[in-house]
């Protein structure tokens, strides 16, 4: 697996630290068991705190049922133009489809956080995620708040990681520590998927912290330049979530500026961040046994590569011939077929592990052998020429569909 | 189960009876085992055929990775203004990413059927269905159209409907008589499914005789009007194949004349045959144990209500959900959300078995017990309204997701 797009990357020095979204200077975390979920040593809330307000950037989902949470965090954001002081996330109910009072729940726990850390209520953003059409169990919820406003401390950041998991196998989290000429600043994170993957725009939670001192303005379009090829490059099922968010803190406790020079290495850092955790959630998606990525090149620009990429990420033919470790190359050309983008199959031609299996409009099935040996293994390569000339390309990165995706989605609730 | 949408057959009188393809009178049909598919009991290859030319139509695949039988029936419809003598099909190989050999395959498939009947080359239509990529035995191809060519008899209707199909768990025929003032014609017809079901345009293979007297065009509206509310208003994985079809031929041997009067006779009982046999797709759809009816109510449009119906008959979550009979009204809420119609949530409900679970934005839990044994059942109803107020509706039929279909597709040609 070459992984994800780390051309910027290269411009800046990185190395991978421990700590996660606890790494950075300047912010305290905690998580805690509240009582949403039912298990008693389940961590259902967290709150993650900078120890001054921070600079904040969010990007959200597409979805137009949108949840309570997301249009309170959206508010915020725009009320304080980029502004926060902590992030409070619950995991076990989505909050969404909750009417005027879920709503009400939601502004709730930004009261809650703000009174307890002492900062306006605008200045605290919110993430929900589990059931759909649920009510928060609101007196659990102000417990849990107040007890883990009460035991913010750094180093905690793998009790985030495993408070905003739902049915992710594992939990999730980076840091790296940019060095630059003025100093060294670093980028931390956690993420949760792991179904109802789909970016269209956001794609699950994820958190990024960093010491940088940066305007919410660059912030914002570091976090929307790494999530490009990153979190909205990966899809587990093709389905976009009520409740997708992705939001990043900056403390600038590092003292470490970052002007329209240095704004790249910020990139880079979060860039590096959010490859390993998008990565995560495409390796724990549900059922998931192996990470398929999908490269598709030859259309006429990005964003028709990217369309065809994302069709052939989704079919559930492909993923499940995947999981079978058949190379059905024919599902994939039949997949580019349907997309809607123009390609020349007499030209195209299709790879599996580097393995050449069509090509001129004509199947290599001598090679078959050796891409099946690749598919056994657990990290799928797919490589397709449209053949058209054009010379756009994209990566999409997708997990393989097993029987397990199924018993886990048939009996979520159950 | 209401069943496909029956509003015009309700003008004409209509009668179920047997024979399938083989019902209407002036068509022979035979299916035969040439040797495409291994056992050697599994009929494998079909000629239906006209005693004389016959009015032709199809619609065909709008997959970019046109198969070489849908390039080459095309092309003979184009040559000869809609005429045909018959048709020629096998099951086991697509003969689709076949290249030029392909094509030539697919020509000689119908210049040998021609060879049989005496007709014209290009009076045969060709439909192939199987694996993608392999080259079709030709010597076996030819054998079995010789041999079906010799045993072409009226009431074999059965044998086509098996020779066509793959994964299919059961074949799917049907026949209607229809009573006009000007005497009866009867409609027959088969389809198989049963993955990569997504009518973009044709959705499957699918054929239709007809003892009406009609001119190629009226036929062409007839099957176009017919399809709509039936075989284009299936879904079963997402899947638009290389090589979907649907012909219909009228033989014009019972000498009902159809005009611009009786039209509407001939759609209906189109439309009747159509409907059995898509519901039949549906419900052999590759593992399914359900048939779902997704109804959207008050879009903007009908097109905006198919696009939300087509997004929650896909999901892969809202499918999983019913398959463990979970009324997780939750999940169709937040597909309609994403499938890019404007929709209100405040507005919005969603019914399951006809038991209000969601309105104005909230959840109605104590019914879910009621909803819940509705999903127990064979034949689910989802109905949603988006709430914005518009008198746009659709529905469309798809099935459950289950372990089962992850076995089939995984395991397809291991």
């Amino acid at each position: 697996m070459s992984g994800l797009n780390t051309q910027v990357a290269g411009i800046a020095e990185l190395s991978a630290i421990d700590g996660g979204i606890g790494a950075p200077a300047g912010f305290r975390s905690a998580g805690v068991h509240c009582g949403i979920k039912k298990a008693a040593d389940a961590l259902d809330l967290t709150v993650i705190a900078a120890d001054r307000t921070a600079a904040a950037a969010g990007i959200f989902t597409t979805n137009l049922a949108v949840a309570a949470p997301v249009i309170v965090s959206r508010r915020h954001l725009a009320e304080t133009g980029g502004r926060a002081r902590a992030v409070v996330v619950n995991s076990g109910c989505a909050n969404a489809c909750t009417g005027d009072g879920g709503l009400s729940n939601a502004e709730g726990m930004a009261e809650e956080t703000a009174r307890a850390l002492g900062c306006p209520r605008h200045e605290v953003l919110v993430a929900s995620t589990g059931v759909i059409g649920v009510a928060l169990p609101m007196d659990r919820v102000v417990t849990g708040i107040q007890f883990a406003a009460r035991t913010l401390a750094r180093g905690k950041g793998s009790e985030t990681a495993r408070a905003i998991m739902t049915t992710d196998p594992f939990p999730k989290e980076h840091a790296v520590s940019v060095q630059t000429s003025r100093g060294a600043f670093v980028v931390g994170g956690t993420a949760k998927g792991s179904g109802m993957i789909e970016p269209n725009m956001a794609t699950m939670l994820g958190f990024l912290t960093t010491d940088a001192k940066v305007s919410a303005a660059r912030l914002h379009q570091a976090l929307v330049t790494s999530a490009r090829d990153t979190f909205n490059a990966i899809t587990v099922d093709g389905e976009c979530s009520t409740n997708d968010c992705l939001i990043a803190l900056a403390s600038g406790a590092s003292g470490v500026e970052i002007d329209d020079d240095t704004l790249p290495l910020l990139t880079a850092g979060m860039l590096e961040v959010s490859r390993t955790l998008a990565l995560g959630i495409v390796r724990g998606g549900e059922g998931a046994t192996k990470v398929i990525e999908v490269t598709v090149r030859g259309a006429s620009d990005d964003a028709d590569a990217r369309r065809v990429a994302r069709t052939i990420a989704n079919s559930p033919l492909v993923k499940t011939a995947v999981h079978g470790a058949d190379p059905n190359w024919g599902r994939i050309v039949a997949a580019a077929g349907r997309s809607g983008v123009a390609f020349d199959v007499t030209r195209a031609d299709v790879r599996v592990g580097g393995v050449l299996l069509f090509e001129n409009g004509m199947p290599h099935d001598e090679a078959a052998p050796d891409a099946g040996k690749h598919l056994q293994g657990t990290d799928v390569r797919i490589e397709m020429s449209l053949g058209t000339g054009g010379s756009g390309s994209a990566t999409i990165w997708t997990c393989d569909l097993s029987a397990e995706y199924v018993r886990i989605n048939g009996e979520y609730r159950t």
